[in-house]
């Protein structure tokens, strides 16, 4: 009888060798400009208190609402696998009492996130995401510090026509004052708009503009910048004069309110060519209210969120170059039993001193041998028989050169440091 | 009203700056190892169909019985967060058919793992483990080969007195034959054992040597070295062969059978000095049965498993030094608005070549700042008051030796460059 077969769950992935490297080189690029900007990481658990995104994320998010992964561990609590890491870093900022420390706290991460959504190129249940987050500062030059990491990061991954988009959501008076102003406009369409738009008229009006359905008849729309006070505008045209400053290009989107709830003043997104169409490949803002909201002291914060997958389907769409693997440094081949001990020793020996080396395990000719030694793009191999073995020797061939030389079995290391 | 508070789940932990330098430093350890003996990375995702891991961890383990993260999801799938690593790279491994490939599949990964198990020092519900899995050779070459990475793991972490402990479980005819003598030994004593080893006794009565309770019972059973065939039993020669060529130190614990049903062949442990006792801080084995048990051909396979979290307590305890965090390079202090400006610039500039920088976000005095600077090691502060900025230059001061000396601002990169 047939085993059963195991899948992966729907809308996973399996990451092979191959296309990890792609990966450690992302995510060596991600960790590479922290240390230039000076965020350091920080691992929050993969699940929280469903409680936690409930008030972090917002209730009336279509993240919260349908797309959470929610359990019960057994001793009856309820977890949710974490759908995004802004609220899991603000429960860790508040519970560590991190706002204590004398610095601003910059902090960064890498990992899983977790929804439940329509699978679709680019688009995974499990993804991955690059986010930093920074507490206690409400200097203009913060937000345009964390959208000019965002933005370097796509250009020295190589990416091409990465856009930055800004817009300020102001604060919550100016966003009563706006919230008016768009319902008078939105009121008269209601019966026009999709049902996803009337519902959240109700609920989050901002959202409405959100809408992909809808987009076209939002042309005429009030613009939130028009409701801004003084202290809004102010720090909108700071943060645009730091990031003129830096030469970091954008454009304005008095449109772009993003998809949660808990943002003020600045947002932003950052969109690339993608598949077909523009896609917005990750996005962040200031959430100077969700400190508080979750239970800390009054502390403003701002970080953005980048998807790990989209960038790999766009390096791969833009075909960019990136750094190849490193090469094995040597492949042993034995010949004989008596060899094949010596070379558990020469290998070990050679792995111990930092080289890569590798030999067969599977019994296989000199000919098939030398093959894998080729599909492993060795630069060297080195050959044992009988005759080198009772010589003390081995014969080291160059891979690319064809070279063959004789080096004695204790200055191979030597040898191979010297080429 | 004060607000709900949230805190990370039972049995989770945040790893925050200062902690995660450690983790860096052991994953970095891991990968480089991994480089060197040729494994290369492989991810799957952090849940699987349930049916697998009862199929491949199997169903009377302590594991599948009770300490595994079930849910539903929306689809009304059964899956369960991954409690071990080897289960979903098997299921990978027949997935994706690397069974066809000509050479060795040699597969590494590090991540995060779940349990619902009791919390104690150093276990977690979320826990973390580095693992390899070699599928496709019976060369005992290759049993060494994990053996002895697993070892200079820890070897080269600078981890005092780790131990190896090998066995051979052998294969199922001579598991079989032992079976049978090992009852012949348990049933007189069997009203004098616990209740897990009773149960253990009808279900798999190798697994009954485990047993913590009950150890001192066990001094005088059967060992199963003695029950191995001639192919078993040279196999496990040839192990020990290959381990005594490099040098590999180990001793051979014939009560050592693992917690988990499918090994075949060597099955082997690092113990350490840990806090107060010896504890197995990981450990693995061949498993000739896995692949072709959870639907794929009849491949073997062997690897290990080895606990991240008990490696830090351990590396704690035993006070091994860490290589330092790389400092900051340089810490910009800016005197006055227009100075603030100017320092946006440089500081992009200089992230933008590699170098790390920071600045205030505070608006604090310089004093506050030179502190600030000294917090983060910086290299060297650079300051800008109005009176550098009216003559291009900017003062630059070493933390180490208080030397200052006056540096054109757009020669600062050059400068940092050839101290």
């Amino acid at each position: 009888m047939a085993k059963e077969r195991f899948e992966k769950p729907t809308g996973t992935q399996d990451v092979l060798p191959g296309a990890v490297e792609k990966w450690h080189y992302v995510e060596a690029k991600a960790r590479e400009l922290c240390r230039r900007f000076n965020y350091r990481e920080i691992r929050t658990p993969m699940f929280e208190h469903t409680g936690l995104f409930e008030r972090g994320v917002g209730e009336t998010t279509d993240i919260v609402e349908g797309e959470m992964y929610t359990f019960k561990d057994k001793g009856d609590r309820d977890l949710a696998l974490r759908p995004e890491g802004t609220a899991g870093v603000v429960r860790a900022y508040v519970q560590n009492k991190l706002y204590g420390e004398p610095d601003v706290s910059k902090l960064y991460y890498i990992g899983p996130m977790f929804r439940y959504e329509r699978p679709q190129a680019g688009r995974y249940r499990q993804f991955h995401q690059f986010g930093i987050e920074a507490f206690g500062a409400v200097d203009p030059a913060i937000d345009a510090e964390v959208i000019s990491l965002g933005f370097q990061f796509y250009k020295e991954l190589g990416l091409k026509n990465v856009q930055v988009e800004i817009n300020s959501v102001g604060n919550a008076p100016s966003r009563a004052a706006y919230r008016e102003k768009l319902l008078g406009f939105l009121r008269p369409m209601r019966d026009n708009l999709c049902s996803d738009c009337q519902r959240r008229m109700e609920r989050n009006p901002l959202r409405v503009l959100d809408c992909k359905v809808d987009q076209d008849k939002f042309t005429d729309a009030p613009s939130i910048l028009d409701s801004l006070d003084e202290e809004c505008t102010n720090h909108f045209t700071k943060v645009k004069l730091h990031l003129d400053t830096m030469g970091v290009g954008y454009s304005i989107n008095p449109r772009l309110v993003r998809g949660l709830d808990y943002y003020t003043h600045t947002a932003f997104e950052y969109k690339a060519a993608g598949i077909g169409s523009i896609d917005t490949v990750g996005g962040g803002g200031r959430y100077n209210g969700l400190v508080e909201e979750i239970g800390g002291p009054d502390q403003p914060g701002i970080g953005f969120g980048i998807g790990l997958e989209r960038i790999m389907l766009i390096l791969e769409d833009q075909k960019v170059e990136l750094e190849a693997v490193k090469p094995l440094d040597v492949y042993f081949v034995a010949l004989g039993e008596e060899a094949d001990m010596e070379i558990t020793k020469q290998l070990f020996h050679l792995r111990s001193l930092g080289f890569s080396a590798e030999r067969d395990y599977l019994g296989r000719k000199m000919k098939a041998q030398m093959k894998s030694a080729d599909r492993m793009s060795a630069r060297y191999t080195a050959i044992l028989g009988e005759e080198e073995l009772n010589g003390g020797v081995i014969a080291l061939k160059s891979m690319a050169t064809g070279e063959q030389r004789s080096v004695k079995l204790e200055e191979l290391a030597q040898a191979l440091t010297r080429i």
